[in-house]
């Protein structure tokens, strides 16, 4: 028997993109610590857009040209040579709206235009800041989709595989999920469930130490809160607009 | 500070094994459905030894130069031209002993070809049937480990990351693991360890549901099964011997 509900898949790396029917997706790019997070919380405080970048050296370049705020990281701090950071506590309203923002991170900006490149029907970000948002508009497209984990320099990690299982959790009555990695997802975030940011810290997982170091724990703790900053962010004409 | 056990890392797919320093490790090849079953079955009963190959033509022209038994499958049934296929319960001690295997399977095989080319310090193939063995000389041998999951075609799949979760659970007091992958697995493994084939059954694992439509049921028990092989194998000149 053929479902006739779309199929879901699980990309936990970059690296593994190209196994996927990319062009016929939606595919969500996730990146929890902190990019998508923090591109949420941006839209969310009012934004004019935010255009994603690949380089520290373009970002810089296009940032003068349209008199917008640089912004990224490299390894979790802010890139040299750029003015802000990847912290959505960077970003309050007062702060941010109508402003341009560009911004370049280690893994998010590389995944969204690997996406690109292999011509996604659409892509949006995600995050738990925007969950709801995210499940509602997939549901509401029913098209297949792809949850793309943008992991750490292509190695997969905890937690933006907790998001990819979150959303799972919500949705599989949606989709027809044939994906063993969405399985892997989902059993990880119902372990994880009863308090995301214990299981992060239990499990110690490589980004949370990272961040830690820094002195970011109310990030992660941010970072792990659903419906923060509920705002769907689409990717359209080389811009991320609130949808 | 700085920890004096050597590191533990799992490559969830062949598609991310150049993220990890093979050539300093020793990499266990998992291929739990079935490859690394089988072999662990083939040099438990008494084979002289196995030679794992890319190709079925390599397997056929070898097979006849070397007058050993041709074996392997495609897509999780015999492939074309060759005699045996990937079950354990093909090769029982009164077939087998003294005998040798030229044997090629869908992801197994290819995933040791890979690790051999990247310079890897030793060579061994897991799966429940040998994990004892497995675990013993990890934590005897005391160097860099990388357990390798074939997966099914570079996709992600449950089982191997299982098997490479149990060894994590057992082995994870000896070795340094800043791993997110390893956490993963680990945190599958404990969720399935009260009855491996019924998580497999309830998650529908995909390769799990390739081979219950060929009626393989039994073999996916015996894979799942601690121990039933118990013996190190070890891959050295070319040959996969017993250890």
């Amino acid at each position: 028997m053929k479902s006739s509900k779309p199929a879901l898949y699980t990309s936990l790396s970059p690296a593994l993109l190209h196994l996927y029917d990319v062009s016929s997706s939606i595919v969500v790019i996730i990146d929890v610590l902190r990019a998508t997070s923090t591109i949420a919380t941006v839209l969310f405080n009012g934004a004019k857009h935010i255009i994603p970048v690949d380089s520290v050296a373009e970002c810089i370049r296009i940032g003068k040209q349209i008199e917008g705020i640089t912004a990224g990281e490299r390894d979790g701090q802010i890139a040299p040579g750029l003015v802000y950071g990847n912290s959505p506590f960077e970003y309050p309203k007062e702060f941010i709206t109508g402003k341009t923002l560009v911004l370049t991170t280690t893994n998010g900006t590389k995944l969204l235009h690997m996406a690109l490149e292999r011509g996604a029907k659409g892509i949006i970000t995600g995050s738990f800041p925007n969950i709801s948002a995210v499940c509602d508009y997939l549901v509401a497209k029913n098209m297949p989709v792809i949850l793309g984990c943008a992991a750490w320099k292509d190695r997969v990690n905890i937690e933006d595989t907790l998001f990819a299982g979150a959303v799972i959790n919500r949705l599989k009555d949606h989709f027809d999920i044939n994906c063993d990695s969405s399985k892997l997802a989902e059993t990880l975030y119902n372990d994880a469930a009863p308090d995301l940011y214990e299981f992060m810290e239990q499990k110690y997982a490589s980004h949370f130490q990272r961040l830690s170091n820094y002195g970011l724990q109310n990030d992660i703790r941010y970072c792990l809160t659903p419906d923060s900053a509920n705002v769907l962010c689409v990717y359209e004409g080389g811009k991320l607009i609130k949808g």
